[in-house]
């Protein structure tokens, strides 16, 4: 048969394993429960067991696996293959994952960072349409992002590269829990939307919706989006300001690099093409000429899928 | 003989050729004229001129030179070898730089644009220490800069990556020639020093000699810094303002690149320690915490050598 690759995306509540083809297409996928009991030592052996059990329930062997690529929370090492203070695992030592996976398979195994793999992933089978030179942002509770050029992933020197929700975008702004102040992740995550609807809400005299989900502290980001689209000016207000600081960083981003694309993704990037638009209103009056007509924004197409393709992806040559 | 190559750097008034060992030593250096006359048509035969004068009078031939590498102004093709846009040399059109060479010389050529080029070099021979990560900003009428990471050159999807003059630093700032408003090259090149010196003499009142320079038309981003080292107050400032912006962009650059040096140079960087120092502490603020840590600012060293070697380093393979 044609080699298969397995794409693992550890997650902290369950583990993601899918059998892709090696153009990209999911032929099988299931998970398994994440176990963090004694500091997540489980964890590691419970996953080899599911590849295991799996490849032998369907009469697969070693030979049948072009290699097994992973994403993980916390700082790895692709080099070592080693992942550390991943602490929603438990994982806060130093963790043997590679070693661990070569003991039992005797094909590749390659490991990178959550965020890095989703932005693989999209770069891939997602928005990036496997174009070269792709940026994803992600925006979550926090904002992460992946930086994938000449088709590679960047590092940069200490693993550090793709810091993107810590880019400052706004000098005098809120302080962030990395210890700066201002940060993209202070402003465009989930809470950075919520903060923002209130420090707006309390400065300014809005007739809307959103004040008494303030009050009663219901607001959310999707709620806000929400108010906007519904043309609340509170929202609408809020929408703005999001949009400038993310127009504004990817405007940075596009100058530095010019990506072919810089994909939006995380629960935020939900609220779909309205939020598109916003946001490449501002990043067409932040971005330098050529770079404007080169570098497009777009919406994350992969969804949860994008953890399991990156990581295979991972494995490719 | 050991093979060696020939580095070339294309300028307005005159034409920089060496003879560079595989190893970076500049063996030997000669300059031609840049004859801009007949729509720039004599540059690149007296080039190759010059290059086979040369060979011949030091009993070389081909088999002895792994490749021709050269940086050239304007927008450049690295693919077909072609420059267009270079108003300096009187090349509108396109120039098909590539195929002249290759017509007299059967060794590999190639081309990049003279910011990529010296960021190159100076990542190979200068502050970068060859290490595989490495930006390069240059401060001097304009702001340009290169951007290598994993030993190469990014490019991006339109060659417009490394617009770092562009990376818009205030969203309210000063127009640019650009078309935007607050770019990085607004502030920081040595026209935008100036500038700053002029709008913050008009706002405060200081008892600085730099009020008189500014009333007879003898300022200069030099004698900025030199009134700023001699704590003069207005310097003070506009340097402190300066340092800001630079720092918020090799800030932007650390935190998404993560490359282990950003290397200041052209010709405001002449300000040497004390610049890099005011910069180094905005840059220190605006940079994420594992980012701080492993990337760090540098002066250039190589002065006007960096075009040279980076040409020759574009060869290397």
């Amino acid at each position: 048969m044609t080699q298969k690759i397995i794409g693992i995306d550890l997650g902290g509540t369950s583990v993601k394993i899918a059998l892709i083809s090696l153009n990209g297409a999911i032929e099988d996928q299931w998970s398994v429960p994440t176990n963090i009991e004694d500091a997540g030592s489980h964890i590691v052996p419970d996953i080899i067991d599911s590849v295991k059990s799996y490849l032998s329930a369907h009469d697969m062997t070693e030979s049948d696996i072009q290699g097994i690529g992973m994403g993980s929370p916390g700082q790895i090492d692709p080099e070592k293959g080693t992942v550390k203070g991943a602490y929603n695992l438990g994982w806060a030592e130093t963790q043997e994952v590679k070693s661990k996976f070569q003991e039992t398979f005797d094909v590749p195994f390659v490991i990178d960072n959550d965020a890095n793999v989703a932005a693989l992933g999209e770069q891939w089978k997602g928005a990036g349409n496997n174009e070269p030179d792709v940026i994803f942002v992600t925006l979550g509770t926090g904002v992460g992002g992946g930086i994938v050029l000449g088709g590679e992933l960047i590092h940069g020197a200490a693993g550090s590269a793709g810091e993107i929700g810590h880019m400052v975008v706004d000098t005098n702004g809120f302080a962030c829990t990395c210890g700066n102040r201002g940060c993209l992740e202070t402003v465009a995550s989930a809470t950075g939307i919520v903060r923002l609807a209130k420090v707006e809400a309390k400065q300014n005299d809005y007739d809307s919706p959103l004040n008494a989900m303030i009050a009663d502290d219901t607001i959310s980001a999707k709620k806000v989006f929400d108010a906007a689209k519904a043309d609340d000016a509170l929202g609408r207000e809020v929408v703005d300001q999001f949009a400038n600081y993310l127009g504004l960083a990817c405007g940075q981003l596009g100058n530095a690099l010019n990506p072919s694309k810089i994909v939006i993704g995380g629960g935020v990037s939900a609220a779909g093409e309205f939020l598109l638009e916003k946001v490449n209103e501002k990043f067409q009056q932040y971005a330098f000429s050529s770079v404007k007509d080169s570098t497009s924004l777009a919406l994350a197409t992969l969804g949860n899928d994008a953890g399991i393709l990156g990581a295979a992806s991972l494995v490719r040559e």
